[in-house]
């Protein structure tokens, strides 16, 4: 697969065939995502294949919470949890979605949560904290820079997966429920719950992503500098 | 260029040849990397190129300080800024780095710092804090989801630059002089500084780059459940 090709039209999937991913498979596309770059050469990832079906349902039964948040901010015009805004407006849908419980709550989600444990392949992506550079750990502010240690990883994910024809899609709202997550697979205290990514044989791949133009983005010397342009 | 090759070998590059990158192929790099995944199709990063020689060598000199305390961190046999940690570990080395100040500071630095303002290209990459879906704000730890929307955008950022022959490294380390760098380039507060990238045309790419192997950082089902072997 041509790497540009790749970059450029590797977007989300969240229907699947009912084909299932050989393990093997799965230790192709990790053997070439661990030389994603991070911080110091610390390799701070860890990955769970979660293969159990009872399993699977209770890592969905994570997810779905996080979902109905999600749909809910949404449906109120909020920001889905900002790292940066007014979070009183969060409240009310907030409440809204945790309203929602049991059977009525995965009937809510509808579609790809509805069906979380159903998706091929779902590999849970744990960051080491200890291993982490956090350079921003002091400015005041939500921090992010100890992603820069993961979640490269994370795409090298995806894009090796792409070139042994499966799709997937990365999700991180089961981290809302990350000590439940820790508890049901028995992760230790110091591990943060990076993403969840569901991968599988797509029923079909998506074209025509739809981005901003370079010049929506990129300036010269300064934030308010002349635009760069698109080639 | 083959997606999996340059997934298994885009290492860091820190020795350019003098020549130039025309702006034209960074505008290239940007529209491939403008497809990566982030959440809720937000594309919360911002580019700005710095190509003002004095405005490079005050990032220059906004990089080195943190430079100086990676090393001295590590003469010490401290993890730098990790994100859990015994932070008491890390204050003499600390005060070590802080004592060698103005050009000093730029020959202890040595080699890639010193001479950080002469990359060819210099990609500073911000995040708007507004976009970004915190899903692990609550958590009481240190926080990197947010990192999940930018991070990818920037190693496809080096992965569309190997395919046209440019190398480089990815810096989060002058983002312990954030405010200082906002200042610098007229940058908002809401937005934070995710990395800086340093480009150009190899002195030669970096070959066979060392990782662990897929048996020492995946398993199935469980934190300790069985191993994924190598394929």
């Amino acid at each position: 697969m041509e790497l540009i090709d790749a970059l450029r039209g590797t977007g989300a999937v969240r229907e699947f065939q009912d084909r299932p991913v050989d393990r093997d498979v799965m230790a192709r596309v990790l053997d070439t995502a661990r030389f994603a770059p991070n911080g110091g050469n610390q390799q701070s990832w860890r990955v769970i294949l979660v293969e159990d079906p009872a399993t699977k349902a209770a890592v969905r039964d994570l997810y779905v919470p996080g979902w109905l948040e999600y749909l809910e901010m949404r449906k109120a015009g909020v920001q889905p949890w900002a790292a940066l805004g007014d979070r009183t407006l969060e409240e009310a849908p907030i409440a809204a979605a945790r309203a929602i419980t049991g059977d009525d709550a995965t009937a809510a989600a509808g579609g790809f949560a509805a069906h979380f444990d159903q998706v091929p392949v779902m590999a849970v992506i744990l960051a080491d904290l200890r291993l982490l550079a956090a350079t921003d750990r002091d400015l005041g502010r939500y921090t992010l820079v100890g992603g820069a240690s993961v979640y490269p990883f994370v795409w090298s994910v995806l894009l090796a997966a792409h070139a042994e024809g499966l799709g997937g899609v990365v999700t991180t709202m089961t981290t809302t429920r990350e000590p439940e997550v820790r508890d049901l697979l028995g992760v230790p205290d110091h591990f943060a719950l990076a993403a969840v990514l569901a991968l599988g044989y797509p029923v079909r791949f998506p074209r025509n992503l739809r981005r901003d133009p370079v010049e929506s983005f990129a300036t010269v010397d300064a934030f308010d500098g002349p635009p760069v342009t698109s080639p």
